[in-house]
C-alpha cells in the first residue's frame, strides 16, 4: 500500500541539518523532535497514562513482539486496540517485532521468507515473518508501524550484507501486505556500521512508498563514532517530507547528536529502566539516588526541573523510598527521567526555531557529564 | 498536656448510635465516619500523594515503629515533618510503634518502663517507652498521635490484665511527655476480649484528657463476634464529642459494623495489600484480577465505581498487568480499592445524615459476599 493521507509531515525550521516540525497523526501532532517513552507490554512502566499526559508525552511506543506473545493482538483488537487498551489517547508507534526476536527470544531459523523463534515467556515456538509481523501491527492498530527487519551484529560485514537484501525484501513485502489508511508505516535502513551498506540501503528505502523513515540497528554494540558516521551518511540521503525515526536511541547526548545530524524521532527503555535502577537523568548528567550523600538532601532531584517529582519531592524522601523498596520511589524517578528527555528535546526544538541550535548542541555537550558537575 | 484547642469533633448527625460529623484539624477537616489509607513507610504504596487527593484520601496513617528504624524522626523532622517529608498536605495520623513492636520486632524485654526490641530490618536492638514514642511522633509532626501501648494476645486473660495495667501506666506517661499543641494525642482501649477488662479500659481512658480515643488490640485474631461484643461494650462509655478510632480494621464487612457500633475512624492495610495481590475490592466482595474469567473482559472491575481505574481500565487490561508484572496492576488496583473504602464511608456518612443508616448497614451487609454476587 502506498503512504497514508490521514499522515503527513510539517517542516517548521531548519538550522542546519536539524529539523523543527509537526508529524501529523489520526490521535494527534506530534511535535518533533521528539522522545517517545517505552510502553513494551502496553504500558510505561510504573506510569499512568494521565501522569505520562502531565509529563508532556506525546507518542508513545509499544512492543510488537511483547504483545503478540501476551496477550495476543487478538486480545488487544478485541478491546478496541492498543489505544483503548492502554489508554493512551495520543499517537502510538509499534516496533515490528524484528528487534526483539534477534535480541530476545532464541532464534531457531532465519529463512528468506521469516524468522522462527522460542518465546522468552515460555519456550513456545513462534514465527514471523514481514506478512505476519505487519498483520499483527494492524491488529494493535497503533498510529505508525514498523516494516518487519532483520537486525545484524553491527560490525559483521558478511552478516549485514545477507541481512541488508533480506531486510530489503521483507520491506517490499511490508508494503504490499499494509491495507489500513489510518496507520502510517515506516522503512527502516539497516547496513551495521557499513556505510556503504547504509547509503545503499538508504537510497532504496528512501524511493519506496512509506510514511516515514527509521534507522535501525544502532545503539547496539557500535561506539558513537560508528553511529554517527552512519547518521551524517545516511540523514542527507532521506526525503526532507518525511520523519527520520532513529530507533531505540537514547541517551541525552546520543538525542542531541542525532536532531543535529537530521533525526526526528527517538525511543528508548533507558528512562524508566535507570529509574528503577535508582538512576535520576538530568540535563547535566545522571545522579544515583541511593548514594549517601542524597540521605539528607532537602533538594529536588534537579532544581531547574519542572516536573512533579521535582515540585514535590526532596531527594532525602526519594533516596528513603528506594532504601524501603517503596514503588513509589520507581514512579517518582521515571516521571523525572522521561520529563527531561522530553525537556531536552523540547530545548532542542526551541532552539532550531531560534536558529541557534549548534550553539545550544555545543553548549549542552560540554557541559553533560563535565567534572564540574560530577557530584549532581 | 491536656486536649489541644486546635482540635475538635463536631457531630452533625447521629443515627442509632453511629455517628456523622467532622474533625477538625491543623491541616483541614476530616469527614467521619472515615477510613485512612496507611502509609507505613511513608508513602502509600505505590500511589502518590496526588492520586491519594483524587481518590478522595483525607486522613493518612502512617507508622511510628517503621519511620524510627527508617529513615529516622530526626531526618524527617530536619525536612519539615512528616506531610513535608512525604507531600502529603492533609492529616496524618501516626500510631505510637507499640502494635509494631509487639507484632513485627522481636521483642527482647517487656517492663514497667518500656521495651526493648530487635529491628526486623537489620537485627539491631532498640528501646521504646510512652516518653521516646510521644518524642518520636513530635519530632514526626503528624496531627494526630497515639499514647504507646502493650497490645497482648486477645484471648490471654492473665496477659491481659498485666498489659492493660502497664497500658494504662503508659497513657499517664504519654499525656505527660505530650507538649506540641499542634498534635491530638488519642488514648487507646485495652484489654482483649474480655468486658469487664475492656470496660474498666474504656471507663478510665475516657475521663483523661485525651483529644479521641482508640480501641486497640481487635483484629488481631478474635472472632467478629468477640470484636462486636467489645464494641458494644465500650462504645457507650466513650465520650460523645471527641473522635473514636477502631485501629487496623478493615474489611468492607467491619467498617458498616463499627460504624453501626459508634465508630468514626479506621485504617487498615487491607486495600493496597489486596492490590498487591491482584485482589480487587467492591462493594459486593472480592474479585480476582487474574481470573482466567477476566482475560477477554472488556469491564471495568466494578462497573458502578467513579474511580480513575475504573474510568478508563478494563478488567482484561488489568489481568494482562498483573500477568506481564507490570507495576501499574498494584497501582490501578490500589486506587480502585482505596476509592471503593472511600465510597463505603461516604455511602454510611450520608445514610447517617439521612437517617437511613440501619436500612443501609442491612442491606449492605445482606449483598456482600452473597452466593449470587461470587462471581464478581
Amino acid at each position: 500500500m502506498s503512504m497514508s493521507s490521514r499522515f503527513s509531515y510539517s517542516l517548521i525550521s531548519q538550522d542546519g541539518l536539524a529539523r523543527a516540525g509537526v508529524y501529523h497523526t489520526p490521535h494527534g501532532d506530534i511535535p518533533t523532535p521528539i522522545f517517545a517513552p517505552v510502553g513494551t507490554q502496553a504500558t510505561v512502566k510504573s506510569v499512568t497514562p494521565v501522569q505520562l499526559q502531565e509529563l508532556g508525552a506525546s507518542l508513545v511506543l509499544s512492543n510488537t513482539y511483547h504483545l503478540y506473545l501476551r496477550p495476543g493482538e487478538d486480545l488487544v483488537s478485541e478491546m478496541g486496540g492498543l489505544h483503548e487498551f492502554m489508554q493512551w489517547p495520543g499517537p502510538i508507534l509499534t516496533d515490528s517485532g524484528g528487534f526483539q526476536v534477534f535480541s530476545l527470544a532464541g532464534i531457531r531459523k532465519i529463512d528468506a521468507d521469516g524468522a522462527t523463534f522460542k518465546s522468552h515467556i515460555d519456550g513456545s515456538m513462534h514465527r514471523l515473518t514481514p506478512e505476519k509481523s505487519i498483520d499483527i501491527q494492524q491488529k494493535l492498530g497503533a498510529d505508525i508501524i514498523m516494516a518487519f527487519d532483520e537486525c545484524a551484529p553491527p560490525n559483521d560485514r558478511a552478516y549485514n550484507e545477507q541481512a541488508l537484501e533480506r531486510t530489503t525484501n521483507w520491506a517490499s513485502r511490508c508494503l504490499q501486505a499494509k491495507n489500513r489508511d489510518d496507520q502510517a508505516l515506516f522503512g527502516i535502513v539497516q547496513g551495521g556500521v557499513f556505510e556503504d551498506l547504509r547509503i545503499k540501503s538508504a537510497e532504496w528505502t528512501a524511493r519506496q512508498p512509506f510514511d516515514g523513515l527509521a534507522i535501525g540497528g544502532l545503539s547496539v554494540g557500535e561506539s558513537k563514532d560508528e553511529m554517527h558516521a552512519v547518521l551524517d551518511a545516511v540523514c542527507p540521503l532521506l526525503p526532507q517530507d518525511k520523519p527520520r525515526y532513529l530507533m531505540g536511541v537514547g541517551t541525552p547526548e546520543d538525542l542531541v547528536n542525532g536532531i543535529r545530524r537530521g533525526i526526528d524521532i527517538f525511543d528508548c527503555v533507558l528512562p524508566t529502566r535507570l529509574a528503577r535502577h535508582q538512576s535520576a537523568m538530568t540535563l547535566r548528567g545522571r545522579v544515583n539516588m541511593l548514594n549517601a550523600a542524597n540521605a539528607r538532601d532537602p533538594r529536588p532531584i534537579d532544581e531547574t526541573c519542572a516536573c512533579y517529582t521535582c515540585q514535590h519531592f526532596t531527594r532525602a524522601y526519594i533516596r528513603h523510598l528506594i532504601s524501603a523498596r517503596e514503588m513509589l520511589a520507581s514512579t517518582l524517578i521515571s516521571i523525572h527521567n522521561l520529563y527531561t528527555l522530553l525537556r531536552l528535546v523540547r530545548l532542542c526544538r526551541e532552539a532550531i526555531i531560534g536558529n541557534r541550535f549548534d550553539t545550544f548542541a555545543e553548549d549542552f555537550l560540554s557541559q553533560y557529564n563535565h567534572p564540574k558537575h560530577e557530584k549532581l
